[in-house]
């Protein structure tokens, strides 16, 4: 076992043991899991020798003492809050290959450019309903509004929790910006895979080309007409649940075509059910409620295959008789990922001798806070089994330090080619 | 307005006051609004000169007390019990029809065949999960387990529901029958239709078939596998909705095929949810649990339709890699009308220059229970806007009274016909 090796697993198993859960782990956003983390990477911190610093915000930055350059860094990272009873890998990876990455700088720091490691807080929706709250507040884009937001259980609101771990309140409120972009050479995030793709096609891992941005109804409700199952002939109906049955059939197909077409995009009904207050096995379904959304990295993608799915209500709702009603439609736009970067670490695995392949990211990551800011950003995906936010997430370690090897390696020669 | 008009309504509004209820009409099984139906319909029964006598089941018979023939009567009504909040002439109409063509025969017996009106009980399946428990115990058919089912408040028995209304219940758990099929020369009902096919049609009344027999599963379970709506794409996908919706636009697509080649069937998925302990909108949906049910006048009809069924679960299940699983299903036999009944009915309706059509019942009615008895049955369905059992139920008299007529005239027929 090499000594980063040994030193990974160290930092990795002390953490899961300071959040450990009935299952999985634990770390609340501005919470107590989130803090011992915290505590515990600066101990690293100190004992690796980084210099370690938390902002205003109470996000941790480190960095190597010697290094005395004063231009912006390359700033790597994650996030170290979990979902409730989640993995441990969620986040933590990407603190944890900064510092791997930084380890490997020591002594030799003018090999790189100049380098920080961000440890954030609360990136996960699951505790106060909004997402990457430590990096919107960063960089001065938290709506004011989203303080006010209530806990998962109900008390206390999301500004108490901040304010309890010190985060300076009333600078986040004023959306006063801790960095802009000037002050970031560039975000490079190494995150487990949330999906199952690396796992299927054997890559350790893989160059993220952009995070995938979404289109989504929370509640369609089809309105039909409900009556005795047995005594209504086919013509006289206006069955919702076939009406919503065709609906997503023909969506399914429209998809498995502009797939075909080289198009990225996934659409899922995710709740789609019939009325518990008033369905029966011998009643004509008279009501269907279900959600709808789409992601794609394209924003194009979303508004045509979104066009289309509303076309598909209206051409289904005439043919059948039956009205469908939409709530508030919600968005969140694609980010790309830096161009340059991403040739940089194509070319790190190839120098390395392990080509890497290309693949987006479904879920939504920090580096889309950071990339929407105009921070050139980059992520590395590392294969995981059984997804993300659950107790069996499952990264290797030789898989990790492959995506270590890779970050290090791209920024070995992003030092030697950038103007300086 | 005709006597026999006014007359129909007096009785209609005298029993739809005594068991109006918050919406509707209640006239619970072997109770209180039942009770008092039976007894304003013994007070009619008296005042228009009928001979009136209950059965030891409780069912009311009433006849023409000169006509003295002892050969078996046609026994023409239906059923007084009511759903909870249901309308006032499902069930009650079939009774007062025999009441009218009674009167018509008055002072001149022998234009018909002997006659008999029966007012039964507890047709109704909403109070203790049973349908036809009035017939079936007449006919010497009721399971004895049936009485120990529970009302649908989960308080009491139907065996003692049927004990304090003075049904004889331990020749009911005998299975003692009070008439065979030799007692009795036909079953005559009418019946207000439950569906919108003859309002759609334009028919005042129409002749029945055949009361449909059904398939079905309450309960079927296709297992996908719950994911990240993000980040599994669509071929490592295994979305329990979207397989589903598949297999019930196939079938609904088969459906409209069949139909087409003159097959008579409906089909229905009255529930279809996810699971809402686990479902979210950003969740790949892993479960999806939904009713399926086939309803057709013709047995082979029902049972290739549901392996047609089973054949495209398998099939979607291979595809798909989703997994279905099945409650026990459940089935009733369909039952057929007489087609000598039919066709003096029909030939009623020539004669009386109102040419009647066939109409098949999906609902199910006592007339199953005397046709299953060996007892020849046919019914008259009288049209009817917003189906039934709701307190929508809107019967025109006028309709009604034409319903009447086609019995009086094919009961003159067949006494006019019939070898004596």
């Amino acid at each position: 076992m090499s000594s980063q090796e040994a030193l990974a697993l160290g930092i990795l198993e002390e953490i899961a043991a300071l959040s450990r859960d009935v299952a999985g782990v634990t770390r609340e956003a501005y919470g107590e899991g989130e803090e011992r983390a915290m505590q515990a990477i600066e101990r690293r911190a100190a004992a690796m020798g980084f210099a370690a610093e938390r902002d205003r915000y109470q996000n941790l930055w480190l960095r190597l003492p010697e290094d005395a350059r004063t231009e912006p860094p390359v700033v790597l990272g994650s996030h170290l809050d979990s979902v409730p009873q989640g993995g441990n890998y969620d986040g933590l990876a990407g603190v944890l290959a900064g510092m791997l990455v930084l380890d490997r700088f020591r002594g030799r720091a003018a090999a790189a450019p100049p380098l920080r490691v961000l440890a954030l807080r609360a990136e996960e929706s699951a505790w106060y309903g909004k997402a990457y709250t430590g990096s919107l507040a960063l960089t001065g884009r938290l709506p004011a509004g989203a303080l006010a937001l209530r806990h998962r259980s109900g008390t206390g609101t999301l500004g108490e929790a901040m304010a309890r771990s010190g985060v300076d309140v009333d600078a986040v409120a004023r959306g006063e910006a801790l960095v802009g972009a000037h002050d970031i050479a560039a975000w490079l995030e190494l995150h487990i895979e949330q999906g199952p793709v690396m796992i299927a096609r054997g890559w350790p891992a893989a160059v993220v080309t952009g995070i995938r941005g979404n289109l989504r109804h929370n509640r369609v409700v089809c309105h039909g007409e409900a009556g005795h199952s047995g005594a209504v002939p086919r013509w006289l109906r206006h069955d919702a649940v076939l009406a919503v049955a065709e609906l997503l059939s023909r969506m399914d197909e429209h998809w498995r075509v502009l797939l075909q077409m080289g198009m990225d995009l996934v659409m899922t009904a995710g709740i789609c059910t019939t009325n518990a207050a008033s369905h029966a096995v011998s009643v004509i379904p008279g009501e269907v409620q279900f959600s709808f959304e789409v992601r794609s990295q394209d924003q194009a993608t979303l508004d045509r295959f979104f066009d289309l799915f509303r076309q598909e209500c209206d051409a289904i709702g005439g043919a059948r008789k039956v009205r469908f009603s939409f709530d508030e439609r919600l968005a969140s736009a694609p980010a790309t990922m830096d161009a340059g970067w991403i040739a940089r670490l194509e070319a790190a695995g190839a120098a390395l001798g392990t080509p890497v392949e290309r693949i987006p990211s479904g879920a939504g990551h920090d580096a889309a806070v950071f990339a929407g800011s105009g921070v050139p950003s980059a992520m590395v995906f590392v294969r995981n089994a059984h997804g993300s936010h659950n107790p069996e997430e499952a990264m290797e370690i030789a898989d990790f330090l492959a995506g270590v090897d890779l970050l290090e390696r791209a920024l070995s020669d992003y030092a030697g080619s950038a103007p300086r």
